[in-house]
């Protein structure tokens, strides 16, 4: 006689986190019980904060990276697009200075015929978010209701918003967590938590930076590959094309620092002028996504039909229509006085002739929050007038006297103490560097692809 | 011109949590100001279980266990027996099966001339308790205000209670958290729960019972020692004498389980008779106690007296005076019938011949629970009259029919679960054990004492 088979056991929360912390790999089942039972309000947030610290400190495997993320998705609304005819494909960034590719990238690849469904974030301590500039548009409406979303998508093929309260609850109520509990800090939950939300926006293929260097979360080109590795390959266990380069941030991208400041540099580029690394990055990102979106054969391809659309204007009037569908001022482009403007500047000048050997990049983004221009925490306003315009960047030349950088400012306090981090960042010695550092350091993932 | 002086930083959780996720050790003020945050509910349940899941998987370094043991002990009220003459030492068990050696020696060494200021707890699991095993005596009250317990100890030499909400308040807020976050099993969290309570004794020495094999929390011997001598140097640090032994626990200590039978058993040994191996244990145990306790030169000495006080019948004397003044009824001792009494009995016959080879200790002691006589969880009440009793120990000969055990029961349907335990735990081989396993396995500190 055989026992009597025991009834399913209820999801009990001890036994995953005990599992955790002794190094056992979890099922799909397990992970979705937990996600699901925070989500719903079943298991208290101090199990849920014990499991975190396990996770960070014994790790995840691939498939239970998976797991994490699919439940994460699954927590809430995943858009379904594919109505739309175009292939949809997104970029996400992990953040740096300067880095304002996203505001370049819509309109360029939207422009090319792929969808661009883009969900994005605010900047929180040193760097910079997408949210935070599209708001220094006079009108720009981050909030759009999901219909008008898709409305706007529909209409001019890229559209840019802010996550909704039905995208992916789970992260909203983990991340908060993960903040005050030491466990932010894990590339497992750093990759569920981005690719959950990503993946919620119905799109067929991602393109990822990952920035590196002194300006990024992931100092070490290890820690920037590992994370890159992750997200690529948990990516593509759900089934989407997923590519990720790992680009310089050891200095600001571009020249122009401060939500305003970073519009029109943009519109710099999209005009095809601006600064050369960002120029670069954003063709560079656009000939991926316009060869995952299908629409070039290879990425060399994509970026020369990325060229062509900047030349021939399609781009920055793609730029314009978004601005004007999401309730923005368009006048913008062809007047940047139209923007938020600072009442003064101060302009920093060499002390010291020789050439700029290195850049302390997470102190000038920090130099940026200080001017009011981010926020230290979550509930801080910005102002999207102030920045830094840097004039020299790594291996430049400079002599003394020779303006360093101009601060964009509206309170004199601030100004000082932002000029002394500007100074105390930019080393000057007297030789030029050796070697330059590559703006783009690897491509992990599709390997075997023509570039 | 100087910086001004900053003003103290206010104890923030956050960076305790991260300094102990990345491996640097903790000052005594932070882990002071963690316990104390906690303690008074100025930081919530969710940053001190991710602190707890770092401690488990990154460890404490010996000042960190002393620091969080201090904390832990002056978290509330530290008895001062100094008005007290004698010295007062107490003995302190991890648990195990039949192990009871607490009714014997509290009694025993306070015969001696040694006060035993006993403050212990209830069985969880597959362990016994001691306050469960005192209160299978009709009317014994281990609920004393301290003023009492102060006013026994003072009359009789002994006491024994449980805690009070006074003592290690941090010990019960932080054991109920661990409880429900898979942080109980950390060796430092264990010494400094165990020795927070138990230096809240006011005592001046304390001999450990480290249980390893089958029937013990550490299954494993090096589990044990880890633990023992970090109590030890735990308790050193703190200035008091400490000694460790690590004792057998691969079978139930004794014939007797379940808390009537393990009274009854207790007061033979007080009598001079009992099982061979908890004699044994108990005078070893006295001979430290005695030794540590000033009344003996030497271990050797210790036991010795300790001999000699149970044959002239002083011992179960002092255990009469101490039931009577913890309002029990001294006549159990006398009468074992007036113990709460099972209604029924069944009897295991063994079905094969041979010698018991080992004992599934942990698997008996879940016999006992699953009568009655133990807890599965706090809440639940325990049976006093239940219990097993063990014909047969590791080593002995077995033929067919000859019992192996006893079961004292008050409900059929669990004597039928508790039965196929039992007989699933004894193993019989052919021929006789090579070596048995020592009843004590190491002595952990005051090293080159003689014994």
């Amino acid at each position: 006689m055989s026992e009597p088979t025991a009834a399913p056991q209820a999801f009990r929360a001890i036994d995953v986190i005990r599992k955790k912390r002794d190094g056992v790999e979890l099922s799909r089942s397990e992970i979705e019980g937990l996600v699901n039972a925070y989500t719903n309000g079943d298991i208290p947030d101090y199990q849920v904060s014990a499991w975190l610290m396990a996770v960070v400190l014994k790790g995840m495997t691939r498939p239970e990276t998976a797991a994490l993320t699919d439940a994460m998705l699954r927590s809430g609304e995943v858009l379904d697009l594919s109505s739309l005819p175009a292939k949809k494909v997104d970029k996400h960034s992990t953040g740096g200075v300067g880095d304002k590719t996203s505001l370049v990238l819509a309109p360029l690849v939207a422009a090319a015929g792929v969808a661009v469904p883009m969900i994005s974030g605010r900047g929180l301590g040193h760097t910079g978010g997408t949210l935070d500039k599209l708001e220094a548009i006079p009108g720009f409406n981050v909030n759009l209701p999901v219909a008008e979303f898709r409305r706007v998508l529909e209409v001019c093929g890229c559209a840019m918003i802010g996550q909704t309260a039905e995208i992916a609850p789970a992260d909203r109520k983990l991340y908060a967590l993960r903040d005050v509990t030491g466990t932010v800090e894990s590339p497992y939950l750093i990759c569920a938590s981005i690719m959950s939300k990503k993946l919620a926006e119905g799109i067929d293929a991602l393109v990822l930076d990952v920035k590196t260097g002194s300006g990024a979360f992931m100092k070490s080109e290890k820690d920037a590959v590992f994370l890159a590795e992750l997200m690529v390959e948990t990516g593509e266990r759900m089934g989407k094309q997923v590519v990720a380069l790992i680009t310089d941030m050891d200095q600001p991208l571009g020249k122009m620092i401060g939500n305003a400041l970073e519009v029109v540099e943009c519109v710099e580029v999209l005009r095809g002028g601006g600064p050369e690394d960002l120029r670069e990055l954003c063709l560079e990102l656009a000939g991926w996504m316009l060869h995952l979106g299908g629409v070039a054969r290879t990425v060399a391809e994509g970026k020369q039909q990325s060229t062509q659309l900047i030349s021939s204007g399609q781009a920055v009037e793609k730029f314009r229509q978004m601005v004007q569908l999401q309730g923005g001022d368009p006048r913008i482009i062809d007047d940047a006085k139209r923007l938020p403007q600072a009442q003064h500047t101060l302009q920093i000048a060499s002390a010291k002739a020789g050439y700029i050997a290195s850049m302390q990049c997470e102190q000038i983004g920090t130099a940026c929050v200080i001017l009011g221009g981010g926020r230290e925490r979550k509930e801080d306003s910005v102002d999207p007038a102030v920045g830094i315009v840097l004039h020299k960047k790594v291996g430049d030349q400079v002599v003394v006297g020779e303006p360093l950088a101009t601060i964009y400012y509206n309170a004199e306090t601030r100004a000082v103490r932002a000029r002394q981090l500007i100074e105390a960042s930019c080393e000057i010695s007297d030789a030029a560097p050796a070697a330059k550092r590559p703006l783009i350091h690897r491509v992990i993932g599709r390997s075997g692809e023509t570039n």
